[in-house]
């Protein structure tokens, strides 16, 4: 007679145990990771799972509840007092009794914990480097004069198997009365991120501790966001943003970096405007979770290499100027409260390690996000920022690069540009037989041809472009035949619209003649296409070090990202053609990868040993960077063909304008 | 042909080796410690060794310098530049080519270091936990875009085997000005104190640094003891002492723990009055040795207990009433500037453990020193304080205990005691006829019955009884036969002597008649007795533990047990009968053992192993505590043969005097 086979669901892991095993322990010789914080004394409710009822072919197996033991005095106890959720069980006092298959809720709510589901919410297994271990402690005896602590951590190691645990002094002095306080019963939160790692003491709690808490953060050179989640339910409880104090520094990376190598206290100022936004947005967190700042344990930060450097207290100044040298590329471990951010005394902070001198510990969070390197398609991964930073690749192999775009797709540069704000025009769409445009305004409901706009935009007034709006009225003005393939403005096409104005030598488009005139001019085109060409050309460095001329799947990160039409991107000629329903903006993929290592450090492993085989390209050492970005000028390029966008979009027929060349005939024949 | 022999002495390891090997890689092989900073450049000269010249008939070779390869040109470089001493070699450079017989000198002085020989000085083994590593780094790459602080992490990898370092953090904003200062040549400082543990860089130097230091400390409750040792030569380059400001707090350590109990800041105003006086005395240490604070790399603590909790920031409460729970037991490690010890930024600190709740890291470290447990004979270790620290044991087992023998060791609760300073009288002889005695004095070269002593004592007064010149006074008191067995002044004397005073129903004897009349009580006899009888007992209880009735050897450790006459003693009975020439003052015991921890990492283990394996009795749980104390109550004891003494000394026959029991002639019997 064969043991009992045990499934445990969603992983699948599976094995046969003895009658009698506890569910709990089953799972843990699978290495199926289910929390348990009390030690297997039904208190802390942390292991719960349930039982899938049926017969399943395909294991030939039939599960049942009856499979499990019953229901015993310390399980029905925490039933009575906490009340466990119907089809729930303790999978610590659960004993298999016969084939199963369990399922591990990844939701398992305890004390009711207020949760906001975040639109990026994503559930990880979790595998946290903070763990709450529940003891009880022998109590002193003169015949073994044993020091508190010292049988503190012999009950750790009878309970938990963690031997001879390393200590965070800070505890020291205050071990005693905590383990008075809790008679003896306490809570430690051991800390413990690599294998070949001691595990470590860093917070003691009188009793049972049943919550632990974690903050994952990427700072953004324009915005940073945070969440606060449950280390133990894997919950994100709340989530806050906030611009970044240092804009006041410089707008863009470069400038702050500037700032930097001309103030004598720019790096220190800088880096206190961080830590200070942090600080408040994670009073933010606890304050919008109902958490205490000290209940926050365990904290991951992502950004790019000059947020992080900056972040960390490092001068950037060697990252401004060749040859780009990080201080640190690799992960990075501190005690949060040396990095100015006191939450407990023992929380530590992991940073993600950078790809390189422009492709930062965010774009290594994106990459352990979307998981280029977990899969066989050939997937791009771009975030737009004033620096592009780019990732292509697969389980094969994984190449990065940045790309200088500058800050035109943010609207600086743009003689209407504004940052994404109310006001903001965000969508175009341009009639190419009047000429006619309408758009949409950030805060309206209405487009602008549709009855009532007049009155709602009066609020917000029209004020600008914002990054989005940019990229579709010229991506329009080029479907509608106003500027050529090379980016011209049509002069001529001022005798059939009032919208196409003459300023010298060039002409633009009206685009809202309001309060504020709001117009694209020849230099604004000429901005975007420079901003284009670059990304694109970086992109293709990229491709061609994988040696593909196609990409399977695009992935669009950050907030630009985020509100960008891809249709509008691919006209344009920013990414490269594609199936556009593989085409997604994946969010703030760069703080789901920090929350992915705060939840399971496996994930650090994954993505520290990603990061030192991912091949990373400096585009500007490439002889072919120069004629990627010749080519990329033009609409949506002068040599690449977009047959996925030609069969959705119908691209306008070349006209020859100005200094147009022959080159485009080329082109065309590529595209047929 | 076999290949070359190779003996290195002190050590006699030794081992076979292909010709061409370099004689510093031999001795690693063989684990023979060879210090290294510059990794076989011939720049440091830390690893001079030097040939034994002649035929080892023993070992069957002859040993010549002709067996070491000629002086190479890096190593001739050396010899121009830094000048190597008449006879040495950099075993790095030099190469085996035949059989010898290598001194590694414990002595290599670089850059003529200032060096101060202290009395207790012992050569250890060296293999500290802190080592220095000099590398050269490559530089940034844009191809390979690593950050400064993973290619300095490669190049220790790759030269010094430190595969995958721990960073401090505080070094990670500067390892790029360290870098470039250095000119990508650096000296890293790597603390490793546990095989277990992974190493970690914590200072970093540009260039070559030559020289790192340690401290080692005893915090008594009266006396701070501190040295500054060379990590690298192993030498003491400065010693320096200080009261302990804690005195103003309470003399002793009970008092102490009460100041505590009763002041609510009472803890943190002890623990700041210990460490600014270690500040006062690292800054001592510095001074004399011409040492920068910064270049402490590394240093090690002793201490009873109190003294050990109070410095650590740790309430005592807990010891000042049973079960005496210590807050910790085990060793502590931490760093130096967490605990208001600011030396370098990378400074660790490894406090000893604590062998129970009265036998703290000061008697641990005098356990390490003195070395019980890697002997075959049974020897007694005693540190005569407030509490008396015992430990008694050989290689086969451990034991230790406290006694709480108060204060009247240290002149508390004598009438005419004091502390041992200029005018302190402490050395007794008194004469058997005449009952006169002679004295010397604390700051006076002769004694009170030489010529020129009034002279001589006119500067410091005759002011007082220390520590040791009650020991010997009351000793000899008993062995002039002025106070019996039981220790009852007998006041039939007071007719052949005027220096036998009647006050009241009991006597006292007139030890001197001058500016202060300095006599010994019928009290203080007994507060000698009380004290003696607790140590005495607390040292039979370990006796019976061990089921011995001699002892083979006895160290006596701190001041009093360096000042005090064995032989008188053994006389009153505060140690038991030994071989006189085997009772040996150790000195601050507990300091060396400080300063082994500091020089080896593996004496750490050592003591760590040792503490966990003593086995701790409480004087206070013992049934036969009072039995031993009674007995012990007499001089030299009511029950215990005294035959090594009675060789030496002639003991006084039995006076029955006042309330005399019929236990002496049972005695007697047993001593004969």
């Amino acid at each position: 007679m064969k043991d009992p086979l045990v499934l445990f669901m969603p992983s699948g892991k599976r094995g046969r145990f003895p009658v009698g095993t506890p569910v709990l322990e089953a799972a843990r010789q699978l290495g199926v990771y289910v929390e348990s914080v009390c030690g297997s004394r039904a208190t802390c409710g942390r292991c719960q799972i349930s039982v899938q009822e049926g017969h399943f072919a395909k294991h030939g197996i039939t599960s049942s509840h009856d499979h499990l033991s019953r229901i015993g005095p310390k399980e029905e106890r925490y039933d009575r007092v906490r009340s466990l959720p119907e089809g729930r069980r303790l999978s610590c006092s659960a004993l298999i009794l016969g084939d199963l298959v369990i399922d591990v809720p990844q939701d398992t709510v305890i004390n009711a914990q207020v949760v906001r589901k975040a639109a990026d919410e994503r559930v990880f297994d979790r595998n946290a480097a903070l763990r709450m271990c529940y003891v009880e402690v022998e109590e002193p005896d003169m015949e073994k004069p044993l020091g508190d602590l010292d049988r503190l951590k012999a009950a750790l190691a009878a309970d938990w198997h963690f031997d001879d645990l390393d200590v965070d002094f800070h505890l020291i002095p205050k071990v005693q009365s905590i383990l008075r306080k809790g008679e003896w019963k306490v809570t430690a939160a051991i800390h413990k991120d690599r294998e070949d790692e001691r595990p470590r003491l860093v917070a003691l709690y009188p009793g049972l501790k049943n919550e632990a808490y974690g903050i994952a953060c990427d700072i953004g050179s324009t915005t940073i966001a945070m969440h606060l989640s449950s280390l133990l339910s894997g919950r994100t409880v709340a989530s806050a943003g906030t611009s970044n104090p240092q804009i006041r520094f410089g707008e863009d990376l470069m400038s702050r970096v500037s700032y930097v190598m001309m103030n004598p206290d720019g790096r220190e100022a800088m880096t206190l405007a961080v830590r200070e936004a942090l600080n408040g947005l994670i009073d933010k967190v606890c304050a919008e979770g109902g958490v205490s700042r000290g209940d926050i344990l365990d904290s991951v930060f992502v950004g790019n290499p000059i947020m992080h450097h900056l972040f960390l207290g490092i001068d950037p100044t060697e990252l401004g100027g060749a040859p780009f040298a990080l201080a640190v590329s690799g992960a990075v471990r501190v005690k949060s409260s040396q990095i100015g951010l006191p939450m407990n005394e023992g929380t530590r902070t992991y940073v993600l390690p950078c790809i390189a001198g422009h492709v930062g510990a965010d774009a290594a969070g994106a990459t352990l996000s979307e998981g280029p390197h977990r899969q066989d398609e050939m997937m791009l991964l771009v975030d737009i920022g004033t620096n592009a930073e780019i990732v292509l690749g697969n389980s094969s192999r994984v190449v990065a690069a940045s790309s200088p775009t500058g800050p035109a797709f943010e609207g600086a540069e743009i003689s209407s540009g504004q940052r994404a704000a109310p006001g903001a025009i965000e969508r175009v769409r341009i009639d190419p037989l009047t000429l006619e445009p309408r758009f949409r305004v950030i805060g309206v409901e209405q487009w602008s041809d549709e009855p009532g706009f007049a009155e709602a935009a009066a609020a917000t007034g029209v004020t600008g472009i914002c990054g989005s709006g940019i990229i579709e009225v010229i991506a329009e003005m080029y479907l509608a035949g106003i500027i050529s393939e090379d980016g011209v403005v049509d002069g001529a096409l001022a005798e059939r619209s009032p919208r196409i104005l003459q300023n010298g030598r060039t002409f633009s488009y009206l685009l809202h003649d309001g309060e504020q005139r709001l117009t694209v001019t020849q230099n604004d085109v000429r901005a975007i296409q420079l901003a284009k060409a670059a990304l694109y050309a970086g992109v293709k460095l990229l491709m061609d070090k994988q040696g593909v001329t196609q990409v399977d799947r695009i992935g669009l990160a950050g907030a630009f990202g985020t509100f960008i039409d891809p249709k509008y991107a691919m006209v344009l000629g920013l990414i490269p053609d594609c199936d556009l329903s593989r085409v997604k903006a994946v969010g703030n993929a760069a703080g789901t990868g920090a929350r992915m290592c705060l939840l399971n450090r496996e994930y650090r492993r994954e993505i520290e040993e990603t990061v030192r085989k991912i091949d990373k390209i400096e585009t500007a050492l490439e002889p072919r960077f120069q004629e990627h970005f010749v080519a990329a000028m033009a609409l949506p390029n002068k040599i690449d063909a977009f047959p996925h966008l030609a069969a959705v979009v119908t691209l306008p027929e070349r006209k020859v304008l100005a200094d147009a060349v022959d080159g485009g005939r080329r082109r065309r024949r590529g595209r047929e």
